[in-house]
């Protein structure tokens, strides 16, 4: 049935970047997303669910903040206040972790699973209506536990099947930190943060020559970008001033800590990249997988309203791209007079059934691979019209466990 | 921890009708609507996600118009015109049906879950985002599919433990065709309708008998609403009418294609109630659970576009309440330093694991359950710190599968 499914969607049927999630799709980004929810769920997160429209002041405070234009509004007629569709779900989970589980003891540990919205797509992110993951880790300001979280998002991927997992770390802070430390304000400032912004080292080099250290330093961190162990040498080795030499060494603590959790894992560190990461206060990390995936989730440290935090969002889109996809369970037709018995015994051994409801229904048409033939399982594919053979295909009438069969 | 998760909620934080669910209440949720998707999908039925937004033109056609009232709108920003949060998922379903699935042989058999979103709650319902799950099965109008689809309800909310399971039919076409073929049109008609609205047995005979036949069978009609054996022969004996009569041998067959998939089903049918049914072309049905649990599903007959079809919503919140608790997982804290490998294998054993983040975290304040030791899983139950006892215990450092435990 799956290849039937062919996308020939009028594209004036639905709005720009929003879309039907067609079979097989849908189902394997939910099983994607609630395997991923298991894994946060046996290291101890618990799941809460939002509601999906709230008061906008409550979604739009916090880390909620920068996502203030991308937040669809309406009035609720019920109090004539303005509410939002939620953009993200951090700060819902943050109003959560403030109000109702204040008294609950810390680090708090919770999961969320749902839908956000946007006003806009981008042009790389096309999507106004993004499924989304993730954990977050309240209370608690360690590298000890910003490992734990990277780490999770490692273990989550790795356990849909995503292969050759990396991570990326940023330290946000760290650019502006050195910015501070040079007394560096105004225009030039600007210029300086745009020029690092875009990666462009050349100008990057002319600008902090000329305010000289600490900016200066920027050069040498923009360059030592890249794998995790040279990154960490340039950063000991640079005689950086208190708030930057700070932030460096939490780097180092945060990379020594999720090596002793993933020791195989491929860490990349970028000290003064900080695009993306506004409410950022510790490090932040992005997960890639392999070629050309993109990203499949971020996270880092921030502030969960008064309280310190880690946390982590997962795309299961980008998942559901990345995984390797399942194999197709048998769909077996049952022809009208079949056996029920034999029937529910094949989908508790994880077979599709599909029941005849009239004369008319074709087997094959259906998408159907076998048939049910007298307590016998007959396999349809291609031509051949006989029974699947091997002695997996015995009679399956009654059992209470079907008999596996040839695919 | 599942204790310390209070409702201390401020009302005013969240607009009325939306609330959040908290642990462990959103994890259970979750997991009975995989559950129930589980039991649609061994039935060939097919996920599909159509997006929380989308143009109100296709969201308030067909099934979709009687929800217009209930339906949030929001200008889109992009195109400049009005979007719908859906209130419900048929009418994109039945979209998604004609559009994208046209070619796809029939019968069509789809599912979907997601939240909906209506604008005001009811004094009975007072939720303005609900979860919903459902089927729809398209192309094929007969007996056997109607069962098809209320049998699947049946099995979905039994495979979550919901007991005592029953399905309540109506004909809503009966009563409009009675009251065609009495050619009774105007206010006398809307009182007659109101009257069976009401279920004012006294009024309906009063203003039937004022009528004549065939208006008068509602009166026996509505009585004879119970147990399906006895209102089915209240249908065979009233000399009814063509119109009324094809729909009394379409519940005939219905009910008994019911009973060949579920022989122990209890199943009443009340003739004559058509409310809350607005588009419902053939039999409807509701699904109650034991005692007080209310409402857990309902489906029926309609046209998904030009299409036949029958759809089945099931409503995971009444599941929730209705369903029996799961037991909670072990809970083990993992003190610093612990053995990963053997918190690996309890984890791939069910086994819940909460990793100490600094020497403050406390085992029972993290509502831990269990600790592991040494590879040796120490039970924390009450006051004892003593290691739990039986063969269960084993040590678990470096197995492969964490051995059982006394709870």
């Amino acid at each position: 049935m799956t290849d039937d499914f062919t996308d020939s969607a009028n594209p004036a049927l639905l709005p720009a970047g929003l879309s039907d999630l067609l079979p097989p799709d849908a189902a394997r980004e939910a099983a994607l997303v609630e395997a991923m929810m298991a894994v946060f769920a046996s290291h101890g997160y618990e799941r809460v669910k939002p509601p999906l429209l709230e008061f906008e002041e409550g979604l739009l405070t916090g880390s909620g903040a920068a996502l203030a234009d991308q937040t669809f509004r309406l009035m609720d007629p019920v109090s004539q206040r303005m509410m939002g569709l939620r953009a993200d779900t951090t700060p819902q989970v943050a109003r959560i972790a403030a109000t109702r589980l204040r008294e609950v003891r810390r680090p708090l540990r919770l999961s969320y699973a749902g839908q956000v919205l946007r006003v806009r797509g981008t042009q790389i992110a096309p999507g106004r209506q993004l499924p989304q993951l993730g954990v977050e880790l309240i209370g608690v300001d360690s590298a000890e536990a910003d490992a734990e979280v990277a780490a999770l998002g490692v273990e989550a991927l790795g356990a849909v099947g995503i292969p050759g997992l990396a991570i990326d770390i940023t330290l946000p802070a760290m650019a502006p930190a050195l910015l501070d430390a040079a007394g560096l304000e105004g225009p030039a400032r600007s210029r300086l943060a745009r020029a690092l912004d875009r990666k462009d080292a050349a100008e990057v080099a002319r600008l902090a020559a000329e305010v000289g250290p600490p900016a200066i330093f920027l050069t040498g961190l923009l360059a030592a970008a890249g794998p995790a162990d040279g990154a960490l040498a340039a950063l000991r080795a640079a005689p950086l001033p208190e708030g930057p030499r700070r932030i460096a060494d939490n780097a180092a603590e945060v990379v020594a800590a999720l090596r002793r959790r993933l020791p195989a894992l491929r860490i990349t560190l970028d000290p003064v990249e900080f695009r993306g990461f506004r409410y950022h206060t510790g490090i932040a990390f992005t997960l890639y997988g392999p070629g050309r995936t993109g990203e499949l989730g971020r996270g880092g440290r921030y502030m969960s309203g008064e309280e310190a935090a880690t946390g982590l969002s997962l795309y299961p889109d980008a998942a559901l791209r990345a995984a390797p996809p399942p194999a197709a369970p048998a769909r077996v037709f049952l022809p009208a007079g079949h056996d029920p018995e034999a029937a529910a015994a094949l989908r508790r051994a994880g077979r599709v059934t599909v029941a005849a409801l009239s004369p008319a229904d074709d087997a094959r048409a259906l998408g159907c691979t076998h048939e049910l033939r007298g307590g016998t399982l007959f396999e349809l594919a291609g031509a051949a019209d006989a029974p699947a053979t091997g002695a997996d295909d015995a009679p399956v009438r009654g059992a209470d466990t079907a008999p596996g069969m040839k695919e």
